[in-house]
């Protein structure tokens, strides 16, 4: 069960470190310019070179690692996706490929078949915007020991543009016309929605092709995904979801602190991994490391931030 | 601009028929054995050699092709569909790459990087379910002659669940409590609401890279998804967005047909395109065209699907 896996890899590293890999060949922050001279300007070559030290130097400290797939396809460099993730599993370490796939049917499937069996992918983040439709080709999956992060409250700055509108709590039958007044409802904003739907679709073992609903350790394969910039709306997910992991983005050079995220942790110190991608692989570029390491030290730059990281979180979480 | 290059192909074609490109290797609905052997099972070839027939076989009544990614990523067959893409430029054809793509920042730079210049797509579908964030960075391609297509009303069965929900008009401050309730307020289903945001951040110019809103022939080169299995729903968007256009998914296989489709259809004739996908790449072994051609005639088999889906629509036009 994903849901086992992760939480052991909690326990064994006191963490809740989640290390994005997003790999930039050029910009502010980008892979150093030794490694990519070194392969020649080669984008497999380079991001592989730069995601293995990355993984060498953290991998103590990281319970999940988060490769986004936009980058590997932006340089054309899935080879470097995949071997990346083959030498995540040969350190015993989890992968948590972030996609934000959605679809239907076969094409679905489809998604899921690259994902989990070609990429081989412990866990995926995806849109659930179609409904169960396009939900259960992927958590049916959890049968297999894999885990899936559904879109609940984004991070970023527009995400209340959709997600924030207040909703009727209780579907109306389609026969009903296309606009209706209403003079007593109870009204939720729609990422709310969206987590009662998570939660009920995760609660059906159908949907997961009949695996447990909840692991050993008493928790759900199935998660979701919510901002560190949005400790309020946390607050509220984590009510509705006690369950459920909830992937914290948005840590770090996103804004998210330490304090913000602490509504999304269990009082048991679980149901929540937090991921920074920038502030851990391009350290070596950021305060307050940039003064202490050179671009060739970058690997030791990131384990110290992520150290740091790790460090910052467990403390908010002791003194709570 | 994006949307004057799709009406100039409906002029020219005149037709309305998208055909998808959906090549599977295996099951009830797949490339013919003879391919498959041919290639030596090798799937990179064998899809490039059936979506080249194809699109031989189409090019006259295709105003564009859809592929769609997740069937290129299942068989690590991204090279196949490259190929395709050129091919279909050599043609004079243009090509809406369906990936529903959706992110924040560098990471939705990333995706429309990979698909409008690396893959060379003409257009690409999106979810639009983080806000304008996961929107500009694509939409700004439209000053670069790229159209985008944002996931309104989708096809599928569940598509109600989330979408049909019945939200507030208007926004309410985040300050105010998480759940309110309300005693005289008008409600809209949420697939209309995306429908208003869609057109909002379509008409400012920021959003396309200063691109103009509107077209020479007057249409937006950013249009929305609506399933032709919801006709009523589709009236409602069309009433909307007058001057987008609407890709309608789920003609043939999923059940739509040349009727669900017109109220998506303005009285000029344009403002929308029509996908089928399995009923034209797989007519040779569906009613009614399996008893008239073989295998090796899947080609023709394709040509008379896209001619008769093309003659069924535009009867529906003239008889109105």
């Amino acid at each position: 069960m994903f849901s086992d896996k992760l939480i052991a890899q909690i326990k064994k590293k006191r963490s809740l470190v989640c290390v994005g890999l997003d790999p930039r060949c050029e910009g502010k922050e980008a892979i150093p310019n030794f490694i990519l001279e070194n392969c020649k300007h080669n984008p497999n070559d380079a991001i592989w070179q730069f995601n293995k030290t990355l993984i060498d130097a953290t991998h103590e400290i990281a319970v999940i690692y988060k490769p986004q797939i936009a980058f590997y396809e932006q340089y054309d460099a899935l080879d470097a996706l995949k071997k990346t993730i083959d030498y995540i599993h040969s350190k015993q370490g989890l992968v948590l490929l972030d996609a934000k796939r959605n679809d239907i049917g076969t094409t679905c499937d489809a998604y899921a078949h690259a994902a989990f069996n070609l990429l081989k992918a412990d866990a995926l983040t995806i849109n659930s915007y179609f409904g169960i439709d396009g939900v259960a080709p992927f958590t049916k999956y959890v049968a297999k020991g894999k885990g899936v992060f559904l879109l609940l409250k984004t991070s970023n700055k527009s995400s209340g543009e959709f997600q924030d509108r207040f909703v009727m709590e209780n579907p109306v039958p389609e026969n009903k016309q296309l606009e209706i007044a209403v003079t007593d409802t109870k009204l939720i904003r729609n990422y709310l929605l969206m987590t009662r739907l998570m939660r009920m679709w995760a609660e059906n073992p159908k949907n997961l092709d009949n695996a447990d609903v909840y692991g050993q350790e008493g928790y759900s394969s199935i998660g979701g995904v919510v901002g560190a910039t949005y400790p309020e709306q946390m607050k509220a997910i984590r009510k509705e979801i006690p369950k459920h992991f909830i992937l914290i983005p948005g840590y770090g050079a996103q804004g998210g602190t330490a304090k913000d995220i602490l509504h999304g942790i269990n009082a048991d110190g679980l149901g929540a991994i937090v991921n920074a991608s920038r502030s851990i692989n391009y350290a070596f570029l950021l305060s307050p490391y940039k003064d202490r390491f050179t671009p060739d030290q970058f690997g030791e730059a990131a384990k110290i931030a992520a150290e740091d990281m790790r460090a910052e979180i467990n403390t908010e979480i002791e003194k709570r």
